[in-house]
């Protein structure tokens, strides 16, 4: 079959789908954590497949751990897959009640985006999660994940498919894509898909971004900053850029720039490289004014305009708050950017003032997560400020509608003047 | 000024102006209604050399109507701008808080989107609606009116300018555009404008859409269809499909193929050629069955792909409602579709399986409108369903930011499994 008939499929099936009640979605959720645990055999065989060929092709041995689907990471499935059966439908929720005139009344209906292409790394735990997210939000799906996942995503992609057929879901709502001809092929489907979301390197995000009329959501650059303000709890700012940048240095929202007040930077800088340079190997590369302080490597322009994604922060002084914030808002890329100060003033500047998905004061840039932020399972991170920004759970996989109900009303006699509309707001 | 220029100066001005106080923006939004009352004269004076244009080139009657801003039309105006101030700020609302972990709060914010560029048709009032409306979401603009308008936009930015910055509006907020170039340059700057918003002909809106990175909202075609179910009142059906069709026939959501189901085709379509082609002078175009019944021109596949704008309907006879919204969902533009029936469940299908923007039940089409939904002014319908859908008010002009507030806490211990979120929903 080829990707334009699947698409097909996965949008025809999607509208039964939105007609689909909580306990039908719910039913299904449960056919398929069922089936995930009876098919433990067949999981662990095709998992297997797949990481003797990487072994043998010698992937590295991070990405072999990504790649493993253990009893332990199904279960972990599983128990996702429980706690979404448990949380709220978000469909059908009525935001906006309107009674435009007696007899004539509006709602704003939650219902699904559609058809959801989804391309995501190697961690088969991925397709399960971006698969029953989608099946609770009512959308269907078309999935692609890395090839070297291939035998366990094709054998996981058939339980879900499965089970939730024999549960009553429409045949096709989920799709399965095996090739990269498939994601080219999928990028002109805009007749048939709503929204994409790829995950993956800065490269590949901007590749479909700048190939597709579907609208795309994400995120290509992750180029977060910490910023030290003069007043603050110079243990706590160490703690926070420690973990920023060194919990987890090739994620997205890992910090890469260091901001420092001229105030503090003295008392500041040296404390910082004994700690990330000496302690845990950071490469620095600091400005002009840096270099005058610690020994660092020169930074150019373009370090403020990396993400590194690796050991090594960028480290600039400036003279005040506000060059701080200009700093961010022209070199950022508006994803996460943290203040650590003790003045709280200063504090409600920068949260409302730099224009970033997240905003955080006094914590690591790390927590710019969706588990973290309790969404329950993430779909990706989003830049975009349209539509869902900042770490998108369920709640980014919802679209409205404005549903009318009348008894035969015409627009003419309020065109006219002869009947004037009431626009009296109703309890939901 | 360079339009590159200008937009930098939006986006500079557009973070302040995020910051600004509810009492400060209606402060300012009380100047501009101030200014329009003081400037009558000079308001004159600019749309009297518009009009002398207008005519002199021959512009048709209904264009020179639009292009009118008389008294009538500038209190209309003040009025439209005094019921802005009155109503909620949507700057600051809290949508979700969240305790993460004690000490450390999460809070999802409403901020404005940036920077919107918004292209709109002759109608000089149109200047003042969008921009006051951007004024009070905390948005910079970016405006292009009709070049009929010319003099008039001209004054009136003047006026909004001027008065704004006198009530401490950061300068730059809002720019006007006045070429052509202008707009083929503002499509570029995907690095300063967050959102288009381009109202006009369907060739012009597609033709944005395909040219440019930035977000756009909108939409291209307005495909309404109504579908005359079996059960119903005869009459009700005939006023609702009079005025979905000829209210005003030039708009975007007035009907342009009538489905009828096969068991009331005989009684309803004779009725409907009466009212509609012989009342109104409609050209009728009907599959092969409708020809059967009724005298009209024969309709072809494209047909039921076109947006006629004009007092022409197309009429489709179908077996089933199933039929009905498999047509719709295929041919439909996804704008605005109407079921005439006196069966609440087949009402509730249609309602749920039509997806579209706007989806009504035994009303006309040309209720499709921001006024009439009582969302206050309307910056265009759009026909994603991401972000906004359908018309869109205020609320579309929305985005938000998380901010998190923390007293020093990183993400190791929580990884690591030391400590464990909270993650309990606090009142708002």
């Amino acid at each position: 079959m080829d990707i334009k008939t699947e698409a097909e499929q996965a949008r025809l099936a999607s509208i039964k789908l939105a007609s689909t009640s909580t306990e039908e979605r719910n039913r299904a959720l449960i056919a398929i954590a069922g089936a995930l645990k009876e098919e433990a055999a067949s999981i662990d065989a095709a998992n297997k497949a797949d990481l003797d060929a990487a072994e043998s092709s010698g992937l590295a041995t991070p990405l072999l751990k990504r790649l493993k689907f253990d009893d332990a990471k199904r279960i972990d499935c599983v128990d996702g897959i429980e706690s979404l059966v448990s949380i709220t439908d978000p469909l059908g929720v009525v935001h906006k009640r309107t009674e435009l005139y007696p007899g004539l009344e509006l709602t704003r209906v939650a219902c699904p985006i559609g058809v959801v292409g989804i391309i995501f790394e190697s961690r088969p735990d991925a397709l399960v999660q971006i698969s029953t997210l989608s099946l609770k939000s009512g959308n269907g799906c078309l999935l692609k994940g890395g090839s070297e996942a291939r035998h366990t995503n094709r054998r996981l992609f058939e339980i879900i498919s499965e089970a939730a057929s024999s549960a009553g879901m429409p045949d096709g709502w989920i799709q399965l894509l095996e090739t990269r001809d498939d994601v080219s092929a999928m990028l002109e489907l805009d007749e048939y898909i709503d929204l994409l979301i790829p995950r993956g390197s800065n490269e590949f995000v901007r590749y479909i971004m700048d190939n597709t009329r579907i609208s795309v959501m994400g995120h290509a650059d992750g180029i977060c900053h910490v910023y030290i303000d003069k007043e603050l709890n110079i243990d706590m700012a160490l703690n926070i850029v420690e973990d920023s940048k060194c919990q987890y240095p090739a994620v997205c929202n890992a910090v890469e720039t260091l901001l420092v007040h001229k105030d503090i930077a003295k008392d500041f800088l040296p404390d910082m490289r004994k700690r990330l340079h000496m302690g845990r190997g950071v490469e620095l590369r600091g400005c002009e004014r840096t270099c005058a302080i610690i020994e660092c490597l020169p930074a150019e322009e373009s370090d403020w305009k990396e993400e590194y994604l690796d050991t090594i922060l960028a480290i600039k002084i400036v003279d005040s708050i506000e060059e701080a914030i200009t700093h961010i808002n022209r070199y950022g890329s508006g994803h996460t950017d943290a203040i650590v100060t003790s003045n709280e003033k200063a504090a409600e500047v920068f949260l409302n003032t730099v224009d970033s998905a997240d905003v955080f004061w006094n914590c690591s840039t790390r927590f710019a997560d969706g588990f973290r932020f309790g969404l329950g399972a993430e779909v990706g991170i989003s830049t975009s400020k349209l539509h869902a920004r900042g770490p998108v759970g369920l709640d980014g996989m919802m679209s409205y509608k404005w549903q009318l109900r009348g008894s035969g009303q015409t627009v003419a006699p309020f065109a006219d003047g002869h009947m004037k509309f009431t626009h009296v707001e109703k309890d939901l």
